[in-house]
Parts: structure tokens; sequence; C-alpha cells
């Protein structure tokens, strides 16, 4: 986490208004609260603006709503938290791996690796795999039969690809991740289940990153799509045939059964289920544990989750919750009762 | 995705009874509404029978009560979606590794590998291991002390099974499933917790799959149970000594807590979670996204997901649940109230 | 689990009292109703006290209360379930790796292993890497650049930890864990997303045990923090820069998401999600399947799981919830008129 750049630099990096003293050396990138001398900080969030007349930092990146109270330099952009991002790619010290094959990895002799892409220790490539340039495949990946790897997609390690899947550029894959596994297809004949074949594949557009321990779906007989620019949290869960739209962003948790559609630019909340063959419009936004079990064909923001209450308070309001339509009747009735005695009165 | 056979080939293998040109070509399968000349579909859900009239599929599997409508050849059975999961067998492209061990498997020298078993890439397969024939154990699993895998069994890549665990023939266990770690078992002393060891193991019967990054944990003394024929999603946890029933089956993202017993023929839907120490009856149906607080001793079907409104309806509701006794208990007043007042009248 | 001692032994052992005849020798445990001759057995949950007069264990493991009702010889403790605990450690057959290298592991020039410690088949350290005495780390697992490990943690088979991230002593992480994949941090920029670099890392703390599959982000700036003694079950998610107090206790499938701090000696149901930037305080116990998305500033028990009922009936009262801000109102305007009527008369 060391840089050494003047705020004049990074003003000219983000085409910011530079407010304060532009031969200031930016070295380090921290909260505003905690930011100290060298330090770069931005603010993004309304709930942190108190620091601002606080903070030690250098150099605070900020909007022009907030740059007045702001007691060091700053940037001055539109968007403070997109700016802090491009900062931060400043910062990252995530490791880039060299090009070339390690030693260990085991190719098939018919797989295609562009030159300039990085295989890691111990991954396994099968036959008729293609990968792209610049990518990277990270240790232990077991990359099936007749995959194809775009240019600049990187596998962290343990990533399991099944069988012709087919994966994007700039695709960001963490470890743990299964894609292509088969979908739950299973039919019941008298009592016993009988396995379906899952004959399609997966298809992962550019520009999609998946968190660790998510995993996809092959489809039963066409693919399970993820749209270009998707952003997937850890641990979901997309089952076989979803598709999901562009730019649409999901947070960790997520249960999607199959044959969902979900729409472009969607934001789904964490720890959130949406049952199979239902449809998701576009701009459609669900907050967190919610459950989904019906199509939702307007945009708007959806919500089913229930927030806890002490414990004692709940049981008695839960145990109404199972004599509810009991309840509403006996309103109905009420409602009847108090009319007819008006009317007598 | 290529076949060559004659319309009357596939309805013998079927015991369908055929409708229309027995002589005609099937080379590939597909969904209903996308199907073309030279492909086979099928109708098991009547919401896509509006297809049937229009299809060009060269043939539909079909039941005798929608045969009439179908403007194509017709394979007809009782039970069209197991027959099209015998006819997607045939179709089935899933790579089928060849017996034998790979050289850079690491094998103890006194476990017990049959001839035809394959064994891939990097596994590591501890001492007192025995595999049966036919098993096909993927790249990179490690199999711990004294597992015992059945005949025609398949680990897909990076599957984990620890020491003693017993798994039975035909199982089919996908990428990054954990089979046999440790149960949440912690012991309470001044503050601090104590971890209890697991002593018991897992067991699990023949004809079970096991979807990607599903967890079973080790019992405490006694075992976890698997039933026969039980089909588990993927990112499924069971905990210390479940046992699940024969023919169950359970969709993703379920969690089951610890010695929990659950009968046979039970369908659980995907996020939904199950407390500890519980009985669920033979052929429970659980809908998807359920709690399920207490042992549920008949079949029966069971909820208690709540699907999503819109955000700004919702909250007005929600709050209102927090209030719910306190309504409860105004409408008796109510009641009491106007009955006063019909008496009184 | 073979043992052979002498109930006076383990009396001494637990610092019991002994009931019966210290001679008596033990070589099993087992669960207090299954128990046979040889087996010791233990009673901490009442609803199995019913077994005291029927079991034949040779031996139970029992508080004073109960020790009348026992039939067989007992250990009179405190805590039986920590005794028990303290017993299952005599009992326990988890295979221990011996120190050393395997020659397969792929270790940097520069790492530092203590000579104590186990590195498994295929293992992939990086450059910078520290292991502390007595630490296993098991087959395939993936440790990234700078990593350090304490003294006596193990890492199971399969384990992926991301580079920088610092693990305290006697540490236990199960297999599938991924520690330090990058948050989901991404900033929208005229309807697209761009990553946002995670610059900081994971601290785990002594003593602490980890999951199956559990996965833990690297803080986006500063870092995710799990404290002293923290125990995780399998499954669960916690985002960047959540802060996790000492001895609190998760069960499995839990999700955490970013930014939130939980206090200490919490214990939190399984299936429950808690939403981000919350604070909860010291001793909150939430029951399974609840959801959190304001801060608890108190302790106390919280709930917002909701029992099954079967769904006929469910169907009718969850469209009453739908309708319930309606229902409030109705009962406002009742109680109105009804006082109204009283006045009235």
């Amino acid at each position: 986490m060391q840089l050494n750049k003047t705020l004049s630099e990074l003003a000219h990096y983000l085409h910011a208004e530079l407010k304060g003293d532009g031969a200031c050396i930016i070295s380090g990138i921290a909260p505003l609260h905690s930011a100290k001398n060298g330090d770069i900080a931005f603010l993004d969030n309304p709930r942190y603006r108190k620091y601002l007349s606080t903070t030690e930092a250098s150099a605070v990146i900020v909007s022009s709503a907030f740059s007045e109270k702001c007691v060091s330099n700053a940037l001055i952009v539109e968007d403070p938290y997109y700016a802090y991002a491009k900062v931060a790619e400043l910062f990252d010290r995530a490791p880039k791996p060299k090009s070339g094959i390690h030693p260990t990895a085991l190719i098939a002799p018919d797989a295609q690796i562009a030159s300039s892409a990085s295989i890691g220790p111990y991954a396994v490539i099968e036959s008729g795999v293609v990968i792209g340039s610049g990518a990277v495949i990270g240790a232990h990946c077991a990359i099936g039969e007749n995959v194809h790897i775009g240019e600049n997609t990187r596998l962290w390690s343990h990533v399991t690809v099944y069988y012709d899947v087919t994966i994007g550029n700039r695709v960001n894959i963490h470890s743990g991740v299964v894609i292509g596994a088969d979908g739950f297809g299973i039919a019941n004949h008298k009592g016993k289940w009988l396995k379906v074949p899952q004959l399609g594949s997966v298809l992962i557009a550019d520009d999609v990153d998946i968190g660790a321990n998510t995993t996809i779906d092959r489809g039963a007989i066409t693919n399970t799509i993820i749209g270009e620019g998707v952003k997937l949290d850890n641990q979901i869960q997309i089952g076989h045939n979803v598709e999901i739209g562009a730019h649409t962003a999901i947070a960790g948790c997520v249960g999607i059964a199959g044959s969902t559609k979900i729409g472009k630019y969607c934001l789904i909340g964490g720890g959130s289920c949406i049952a199979g063959h239902l449809e998701i419009a576009d701009k459609v936004v669900i907050t967190g544990m919610s459950g989904i079990s019906s199509s939702l064909t307007e945009s708007g923001m959806y919500s089913s989750g229930v927030n806890v209450q002490l414990t004692s308070l709940w049981r008695r309001n839960v145990a109404r919750f199972h004599q509810l339509d009991d309840m509403a009747k006996r309103i109905l009735i009420l409602e009847k009762l108090v009319k007819n005695t008006e009317i007598n009165e």
C-alpha cells in the first residue's frame, strides 16, 4: 500500500478539481476517520460527513456539495466513490502471476493456451480447451473439455469449470467457484428419482465478476447465461437455464432456481431466494432476505424481509401471524356489526 | 449433442406409442419452442402446450391427453418427463474418464483401488481407502483414511472426503462437496468455547446425488446418514447426526441443523432452514424459503415463505407485523364492546 | 473409538465425583439410549433423562441433579457437556499428519516453515509465507503471498488463503474455506459497474474454528477481523470489513454483509442474514433464520423467523399479511366508531 504521487497528479488522473496544495505527496489511502498525514481518503456515504472537519488525511475525494466542509486538501469530483475506486487501483497489491505455464500444470496436447496467459501450479486443463491472451488460471484449477476462456480473464486458485463452458473476456472468478455442474433435474418414476442428464452448458459474457464458492449450473437442454458486466458476490447458487441480464448485481447467499430470467440493471439483496420459471423485469431492486415466488413485470423496489424483534415480543406476534386470516374475518364481522349498530341508532 | 436414430427406434426404446413417421431421423434434442427439423422435444409442463401447434420439432414426447394437439410426429407415453430423461441419456456428452490411475495421483500403498476405477490427476488417496469397480475419482479429490467408495460412484474434481466416511454405489458427487468435516459441536466453559471432538462419521447410501459445494458433516458420536436415492442440490448444509430418509429430494441452499431426522419421499424447497433435533415425517413437502422450528409429524405440504411486495407497501405492513399481538388484543376488546352494545340494545 | 481406562482414571481426569465401581473398564463412548456395556455416555439435554433408568452404559456423566436417577455408575460433574467434550478428546481418531514437507508441496524459496509443521501433498505456498510450529497445511491448500499462519493451526485439505492474510494460533479451518477473496465492492458509473480494488486483508485471531466452505472476504481499505475464540460453522459468508467479537459463535448458512460489527459472546442462529454497516452489541442472541436490518444496541434475544404451517392455511394468512396496514387502519376506525357509540349511549 505504498504510492508516491502529488495531489496534482491525482487530480489530473481523476479529472478532478483540485482545492489546496497540489504539491502535497500522497503515499497512502485510508478511511476518513483514521487517515493520517500522507493519506488520501474519500467521502461517499453522507453518514460519515462529520469526519470532514476532523480528518487528518492530506486530501479527501469529495463532491462539490461537501467540499466546503473539508479541512484538508480536496479533489472535487462528481462521483466520489467511483473516483475512489480509480485511485484504489493505484494501490492494488493483488499479485499478478507471470505469463507462462507452470511445470506442474497438466495441459492436454490439443489445448490452445495463449503465450501471454499464465497457468498456475497443479492446474489441470483438458482436451479442446482454449485460453485467451493475458488470462490467468490459478493453482489447482480444473478446466474441463472444450472450455473457452477469454482474454484477460482471471481464475483464482481452486476454480472448477466443467466441460463445454464458455467464459468471456475480463471475467474475474474467485476461489471455490464451480461452473457447469449438473443442474438439479430429476424425474420421479414410481417413487424413485431418475437423474435427468444436463445437456446444456454455461455462457458467461465479458466483464463478469464471480465471488468465492458461488455455483452456476449447466443448462438442461439449452444454456445457463450470465450477461455482460454482471457482478456476483460469494456463495450464490444459480440453477440451470437461469438467465441474468447485463449489469445486474447480486449480493451474497442468493439462490436462483432453474429457468428464471432476470432483467438488466437489477440489484438483488443478500440472502434472497428466487423461485424457478419466473421473469424479473429490468431495473428491479430486491432488498435483502426477500422471497420471490411470482414474476415481477415492472421495475421498482421489492421486499419481504422481516427485521428482528426481541424474541419475547416476536413470539406473541408470530403466533398471531398464524391466525391472521381469522383476525381479518373478525374485523369484517365487527365492521358489519358496527355498521348495523350505527344504522340502528 | 448428435444422434442418429429413427423415431421407431426411439419408440421401441421408450415403450412409447408412435404417431406419425417412424422412419423420421432424430439427430438433436431441443425445447419445444426452439426445436428445428431433426430435433425431438417434449411437453411436460402444461404451460408450454401452446407450442404444440407451432413447434418445428420432428417429433414430440407427449402424454395421450395432449397428443391430438401436436402438429409433429409424436411419441405418446404415460410420463413425458421421465421419457425425456431416458432420451436425454442418449445425448449425454459428459466425459467418461478411462480406467486407471493417473501418474500424478498419490495412492497410499494399502489403498485398494478396483482395476476398472479411474483416479484423476493430483488426487490424494490416503491409507485404508477402498474404491469399487467403475468408480471415478476426479482431479484434485482428497480422500481421507479408511474411506470406502462403492461401485460406479463418481466424484467430480475437487471433492473432499474426510476419514472413515462410507459412500455407496452409483453415487454422483459434484465439485466442491465436503463430506465428513467436523459437526458444529462446541461446549461453553466459563464464557469460552471448547471444541467437542466429532467421533462419528458419514454414511451415504446407494444412488445418492450431491450437488456442487454441498457440505455434510460427520456425526458427533454416531453417524450422519443419507438414505438411498436421496437427491441433494447445490450448497446444502447438513449438520452432524442428521438422517435423511430414502428418496427424499432437497433443493439448493437448504440448511439442516444437527440431529434432525427427515423422513422418506420428502421434498424440501430451496432456501429452507430446518432447526436441530426435529423429526420430519415421510412424504412431507416443504415449499421454498420456509423455516421449520418444530417437528412435522404428519405428511402434507407446509410453508412459511413470504413473497415480495413493493417496498413502499411492505414497509407499512411489516411495521404492523411487529404490532400484531397488540392488534389481536384490540380486536378482542372490540368484540366484547360490540357484543355488550348489542346486549345493551 | 477404542479406549481402555478405568472409571476412576476418568473421574480423576475430569475432577468428577465417582458414584459406583471405579474399577469398571471404559472402552467406548455412545449416546445414552444406545450405549452398551463398556461404554460411557452423558446426559446434558434434559429431554433424554428418561434413558437414565434404562441405559446399558457402564457409566454416565451427569450433573448432581440427575445422578440419583441413573441406574449405572456415574461421574458427577457441574457441566456434563463440557466433561463429555473432555472425554471425547480421548476417543478422537482424527488423523494427525506427521511433521515435514511432502515432496509434492511447492514452497517458495523465501517461505519460512517451522520444522515441526506439516505441509501436505500438492500444497502451494507462495513467497513470504510464514508457518508456525506444529501447524498442519492439508493437501491441495493454496497459501498466497505473505500469509502468516500461527502455531498449531490446522488447515484441512482444499483451503484457499489469499495474499497478506494473518491467521493466529490453534485455528482450525475446514476444507473448502476461502479466506481473503475480494469483498463485494463495486462502483456504478453510467450504468456499468467498476470493480473497487480491495486493499485490506483478513486478521483471524487465536483459537478460531471455521467450518467447511465458509468464506471470509478481505477488507476494502482496512481489514476484516475475526476475534479470538470465534466459532464459525459451515457455509457462512462474511463480507468485507466485518468485525466479529471474541467468543461469538455463528451457526451454518449465516450471511453477514460488509462493515457490520458484531460484539463479543454473541450467538447467531443458522440461516440468519445481517445487513451491512450495523452494530450488534455484546451478548446478543439471534435465533435461527432471522433477518437483521438495524443495529441491536442492547444484549438480549432477538428473532424474526417464522415457523411453517400447512400450506393451505399459510396461503390465507400470508395473503392477509400483504393487507396488514389496511387491517390496522380498519381496527382504528372501528375503535373510534365503537367509542363514539358508547359515548352516544
